[in-house]
């Protein structure tokens, strides 16, 4: 519980770095009896690769197979934990002279080095992104139990380096490049990203996320409502910098009468609440927004300090992604889907309601 | 640990109505020999009472009054739990009638009906804001902790309803009106807080929450990140509707170039990473902006319906606040406080470090 | 979750010293709409008292008057934390001159300075046996939960200073002195108390602990098994030295065809597994037996050394009594109750069962 | 942490069934610069292989080899999870058609079909013996860390059958068969295994589990004593019916005056206690035994129900052990590292001791 574990009843802990030999995790509470196969995961990691959506990232393979090890016996969850593994195939070894003893500035060389007394200097070790694949696994798994209940989840982009995209169709954006609700802005996000690139510069964005047929009741009271473990989980990806749900920031200059939501028979009438009251989900669609910062890793030249505290200058050549969009997207994702499997299965202890 | 339970070594769990006979709490895990009596936490509970600082919130006495029932010896804390208490004196009679059969728009009526198959309808009952004085008991504590460390904590209000102040003295700000940084802001915000009460509505607004002298290394990585767990504890607090760290959503507009901090021999050169990377602190101030909507209650009639599904309206009246602001920013103070109390524990285990 | 709180799903958190103010705590996830009143709780903590049955314990009046303080509303539970809370009214100001610099043999005085660098001298402070006032509480609003599930708890004393009881009756030993499920066996009982009390001695015993109707499924595999839990359960009461499940001790020089359980039509043949089989309850009575250490406090001249170290004796006078049992007994049931309770919860999240 | 996690600071949680692809863990919370290789692991893996020691085990092959996936950098720990996993290379594709639609005596197979609604039939799975690689794996992590603090943990064999050992030398022990500490044990007890296995039968015993170089301290008051963890730790290993500490069950009818361990200048005189009181290590050898039940597969027919509840009978044919001990040894050893390491990490939380 030192940090690698999330969730009370529906848990995933994860290990991994990115250049050691592969990551993994363990879901523990899943209850017996859901669908569960390699494919099923597979294709919310393959989700994750890049290259699968407009220019933000680049073509490098990462094969990301992923082995399920325990837990799933005939094509079901037997309720015991889902060992599961994804090898790094892509870890050649490269020469971290450069990086050996300068800390990067945006990345966590300097925290971990303080924190640990010393830090795994290839590539980020346990604090790349790469430990997200193992996010996404379990992502999909908690996806499969949600998806018993009727509970869907969406991630799309609506800001990608300052321009917006119009919420037209959350279904196939799916599908769309950058994950994008809107068919005309992938279009105005390439130009950006070329721009931005021939500068050696990266850039950042907004993600929406999106449950559907959420029943009421899901979250509790006081310091586990609903949006502080939403927030908590969508804030532990790296490089989310805020959240917010519903109308969020709009609501800190609205007035009570156009923020508060009237109900109706049939319902609520509006949703500035992001389907979210007293932090336990109300029935709509739970809503949150994730700003995403620039990614840190740009070929511009930046001014830093070696570990023994000297001044120095660092360029960080390679191949790295301009943004972290689209490739978060499903990260935050599994992130929303986590939440709600466990917040589901400690609502279940209240017992049936009619 | 369903719900109202926060941290893991240090642990703050709490109880209580609005309307019950009082509310209080447990700290658990807090090192012995910290100095602690009750005027330390009293001193924090009257910054939260109404009235004290511009004219958000009304002029209704609530004593407060804590007491200290366990885990404090001879002036200092013995290392076993410490419990608290907070009697309610101000729980008049009240006439119910009015609410009993009728879900308030943008109160947890609805949604703790839902879950719970019934509610407390006397004033919201443990969904009302009234639970927070726990909260900030609680945290007073863990500033003690912290201040033996050397940390201290500041919210200050950062904007309301609309119209932002300057960051001109967090010092002082804690004994100015609305906790404001900035000398001009207050006249300005009573002027708006006048008029949206003549009105019948409420308005909301941004506090900004500040830890100095943090060390390098607390939070942990992957899911327990200062970042994630301080945006938890400042979404759990009733009323926040978004939290950012740092540069927070400007970062998401920004350029890589722009948004890293560069480092030189003596330190970043800037903190847009609002004293956090990888989720670990840096040894930079811990910023944090929570996004505030505006109070519920207003007495502009509502459309709503009954506990039956019938449509009505309601009109809410009596002695409600205006703003959240002044009243949340000691309970913001709180939540930082826990939060890094619980992570400075946890780096502990590590051992000392050079 | 520094030591003081019990349970995942089911909580409780405890707080209080044999000579503050007064001890309490908070039992958090209880499902709303249990029937719960203070006389329920009173009960169980009455059959705490001393001098409830035979002449192991002193006739001190103790008056344990249970106030509840949140999550009861209108005769039944709420869903939120029930705190409660019960004053020392006994705590006269003694005279601790002559116990506060040595550590008494057998006692937790010499461990408590060790560990918090000081402790609490006035008669154990959180180590006394005082604080299961708290566990008998929460303990009697577990048992109300189980009973709606139709489960029932005993806890009987099998033994006192090595003369044990035959299991007659477990359901009229509630009312027996001792809890003896024995007739017979009380009146000897009394005989040895008054026998090893006028040599300022003092005994244990075995106290066995009963759930009836227990449903099939409680318990997780591995770590979480529900002999593991009980285990951790009752060894948590101060003065329990050894804990056994079913058959325990014996199976261990048993054979396997004579400590198996077969299985019939109508069920198990026998209950040598103590109604648990790989962590899990299987239907039948679980049975778990605590064996209890003689009360430390004893009035022979005892070997012993100061705070500062040097050589000393220690002739322990006072109201002291001179077995755990009866009184320890209550405290077992909660611990029962509290095990149950807290897997009940967390196995529902598995969904409805046919 | 729905069972397959264990610990709050220094967490192992495993995964992995009896004939599945193979088992694993997660260490979670294990300080930075603990040195560590696979090689350190396999000692005490190879230690729990069959054919150890005695004839209490079958010489069936498992090779039981350890990977380390993550967390170890250049020879030490990073302070970040450590994944391991032990391949299954000994699961033939054996006939489950006898036992598939039985329920074994003694086995989980009744429980798990409750609990779960189904159940992996080959070889028990999850809830077979060989989930305690996992335990073994993670225990032998946990042993470097107190290694470093100087803490040195044994388990040894006190009975087997009926049979007792004299405690003659522990340190050997570990290199004997039966790990036996008594050198003219092993000979009497591979005699009565003989004479058992002849009549299709099986056997049980006692294991004793000792830590020296405890510090002072380690353990929470109330619910997370020393002795309560232990009790939970070896309690959830499979088979053990009953955990005593120190004196244990001789305690219950010892006398106060024979069982407080009186104390000198030099430290306690006796260790009654087991070296605990008040559920907080006093500096002396931490203490506990183990009563382990005979194994349930025995080759005599016995009387079961399949799982349409008809009555049958059951043979037990195959490679079984006749004892859980030897091979139990180094798992209990295991959990009780696992404890100690635990506590010792939340321990530190209250910072430097003078």
């Amino acid at each position: 519980m030192s940090g690698s574990t999330f969730g009370k009843l529906f848990t995933v802990s994860t290990f991994g770095e990115s250049h050691g030999p592969g990551l993994g995790g363990i879901v523990d509470g899943c209850p017996a009896g859901i669908p569960l196969d390699e494919s099923i995961i597979q294709l919310e990691l393959d989700r994750r690769k890049p290259g699968q959506g407009g220019l933000a990232s680049t073509a490098r393979k990462e094969a990301d197979q992923i082995k399920i090890l325990s837990g799933v016996f005939e094509g079901v969850t037997t309720g015991t934990p889902i060992g599961f593994y994804i090898e790094n195939t892509d870890h050649r070894s490269n020469d971290y002279s450069k990086i050996k003893d300068v800390f990067r500035p945006g990345h966590a060389d300097f925290t971990f080095n303080g924190k640990f007394g010393f830090r795994d200097y290839r590539g980020g070790g346990r604090s790349s992104g790469r430990e997200t694949v193992s996010r996404v696994a379990a992502g999909a798994i908690a996806q499969e139990l949600l998806k018993a209940e009727g509970i869907s989840i969406y991630a799309y982009t609506v800001e990608l380096g300052g321009i917006p995209a119009e919420i037209v169709d959350i279904e196939s954006a799916q599908s769309q490049p950058y994950f994008s609700p809107d068919p005309e802005a992938p279009a105005k996000w390439d130009e950006r990203i070329k721009d931005v690139k021939s500068q050696g510069d990266t850039i950042g964005g907004v993600v929406e996320v999106r449950a559907t047929c959420v029943p009421v009741g899901l979250g509790e009271p006081v310091f586990d409502k609903l949006d502080a473990k939403l927030a908590h989980a969508l804030m532990s990806v790296g490089a989310v910098k805020g959240v917010e749900i519903g109308s969020g920031l709009q609501a800190a200059c609205s007035l009570g009468s156009l923020n508060n939501d009237p109900i109706g028979p049939d319902g609520f009438l509006s949703n500035n609440a992001g389907g979210i009251l007293g932090g336990i989900s109300s029935g709509q669609d739970v809503v949150a927004r994730a700003y995403i910062k620039p990614i840190p890793s740009i070929s511009q030249e930046q001014q830093t300090v070696t570990t023994s505290g000297d001044a120095t200058t660092i360029t960080i050549g390679g191949r790295h992604d301009i943004a972290a969009i689209p490739r978060i997207n499903p990260v935050l994702k599994a992130m929303m889907a986590l939440t709600l499997a466990d917040l589901l299965l400690i609502d279940r202890r209240l017992g049936v309601r009619d």
